[in-house]
């Protein structure tokens, strides 16, 4: 079978990141000619360790992914952007709103004025996520649900969208837009819940402390490293390449209880308490969320490929090996 | 009949251009006491011969309205805020996209930023556009209708309401969103396109040079700019604040063409010539709008008072007597 990123030049923003890492072992793995950008913002996923042992085989770049002038030299040839730097915290984004506008919108905007520059012909994958939805009004979430963020994060996300829409119809730009909801596995965040509250239950489960489970019946669904990176690569050479938006999904629904039940079944020593959601957070809680991702499987054959205990467990036997480069 | 805005401190960002100086005519006849800012942005509409007359009964700060510095001591202690600042060319947004979210996006966020922290209780009226529809999926458009804008305008514009929203939502501020069509009248913008073509057929009407209308069959509707503000007003006083969104529409739906027409009859040694699009504004064009605004009308009783030809025709008289000022 062909291989479409063989001998191909990838940049990847945020590639230092827990997704973006992950992507790029894959297409180094694959042949491709990739380049990363990340500036190791402290609130952000960065981690030189993501990409150990692959440092040789890519090129790193220390820098601002918000920056055109940064961007523009880095983009001149490249065949694929993976357009994945980003603030992930709900929280943060409402702390310090300011500093989500600039990674959320100057950065993906910074891109594709970039690409629109210098590279018109560039095939441009950008990350989004479900929280563009806000609270959901049917289940599951397809791509024709309103959108309407409750938090920071969201509203910033969903001008990424419509930016990487609008230079497809506008500028003749090839983009596609994954929504991602939660996306779990080896070199996610783990020091705090920035990325997402499952980084936290690892850790707690890991160092066998306690840990909380806020409300707890709230269903959601989760995207293990590998099947979003293979997502991610179907997305980069999918035929529909003008602004088209789709879901991704997860192997199954589940509550959060149960998946933190499936957490301490591999962790006997492990325990969780279940307890209301805190007043800051309650008001940004999106509620129950699962997608609808038929669009995106049907589009590109994609299909979640590890079951979720599968993926929690391969998670955990990461961090074994590699604790102290994540704590 | 009581006025709701006597004694009260308001504060209108934008306020030197088109609809804040009118709206700031209105407020200090009524008795209130009005502070103003703006910062004269050559691409903006603002202007100081706008509050020629009145200039000592309020208050203007030349000063940055996306500078939350700026703007928390001059919020303490308001009434009202008018977030009126804004950049409103369609075409300026796509040329320098990051003036446009500065402007658009970092200002209203500054504003409601500086109201959570020292105003919590000062009502909100932000002031929106029918772009963020993008092209009308049915007619007349109501609230409900999906936003997809085709601009960077559009997209800062929409972010600018769920940042109004969400603060409701999340800190418990009151607002109210307004989503403006075509305001004209007098003290708008006439050198050049930038708040709305209109303005340059109205300069080019009275110097007698013949115009260019591009398309022509297209169905618009028209706020006079009096309207407009009765319209703000009632905003601000009106029961829902929860990040409420209600559209403005005008006396009635007309092309371009019969607006052209309408214009030349009213000036007769004025002529236009239809043309067809050109092509860097056609791919941004959202083809016909007409607003469904009886939300609006049955929440506050607002209607317009001005039909067309009558606003058309003061707006004449306007720069008949103050054309120097304007071009």
């Amino acid at each position: 079978m062909s291989n479409p990123y063989h001998d191909k030049k990838v940049l990847i923003t945020g590639g230092l990141g827990f997704i973006g890492s992950n992507l790029a072992r894959t297409l180094v793995r694959e042949g491709a000619r990739v380049t990363l950008i990340d500036n190791l913002s402290p609130r952000c996923g960065g981690n030189q360790f993501n990409v150990a042992g692959i440092e040789r085989k890519l090129r790193i770049v220390f820098g601002n992914a918000q920056d055109p002038a940064v961007l523009k030299p880095l983009l001149a040839g490249q065949d694929f952007l993976f357009n994945l730097a980003g603030q992930t915290s709900h929280q943060d984004s409402m702390l310090a709103p300011f500093e989500d506008l600039h990674v959320n919108c100057e950065g993906p905007l910074a891109a594709l004025e970039a690409a629109r520059l210098v590279n018109p012909e560039v095939r441009i994958v950008f990350a989004s996520t479900r929280q563009v939805y806000g609270r959901p009004q049917y289940y599951p979430v397809d791509e024709k649900h309103p959108v309407l963020p409750v938090d920071i994060n969201g509203v910033h996300k969903l001008a990424g969208e419509f930016y990487h829409q609008l230079y497809s119809q506008v500028h003749g730009l090839k983009t596609v837009i994954l929504r991602l909801t939660n996306t779990i596995g080896p070199r996610m965040h783990i020091r705090d819940a920035r990325q997402t509250f499952f980084g936290v239950w690892i850790r707690c489960a890991m160092e066998e402390q306690p840990f909380e489970v806020w409300g707890g019946s709230q269903l959601r669904d989760f995207t293990y490293i590998d099947d979003a990176v293979a997502a991610l690569l179907a997305a980069g050479t999918c035929p529909h390449s003008s602004g088209d938006i789709f879901n991704l999904g997860g192997d199954r629904v589940i509550s959060l209880s149960d998946l933190a039940k499936m957490l301490v079944e591999l962790r006997p020593k492990a325990s969780f308490k279940v307890r209301r959601y805190p007043a800051a957070r309650k008001v940004i809680d999106i509620g129950d969320y699962f997608a609808d991702d038929r669009k995106f499987r049907e589009q590109t054959g994609w299909q979640p490929a590890t079951p979720l205990p599968a993926a929690i467990s391969r998670t955990l036997r990461f961090y074994d090996s590699h604790w102290k480069e994540y704590v």
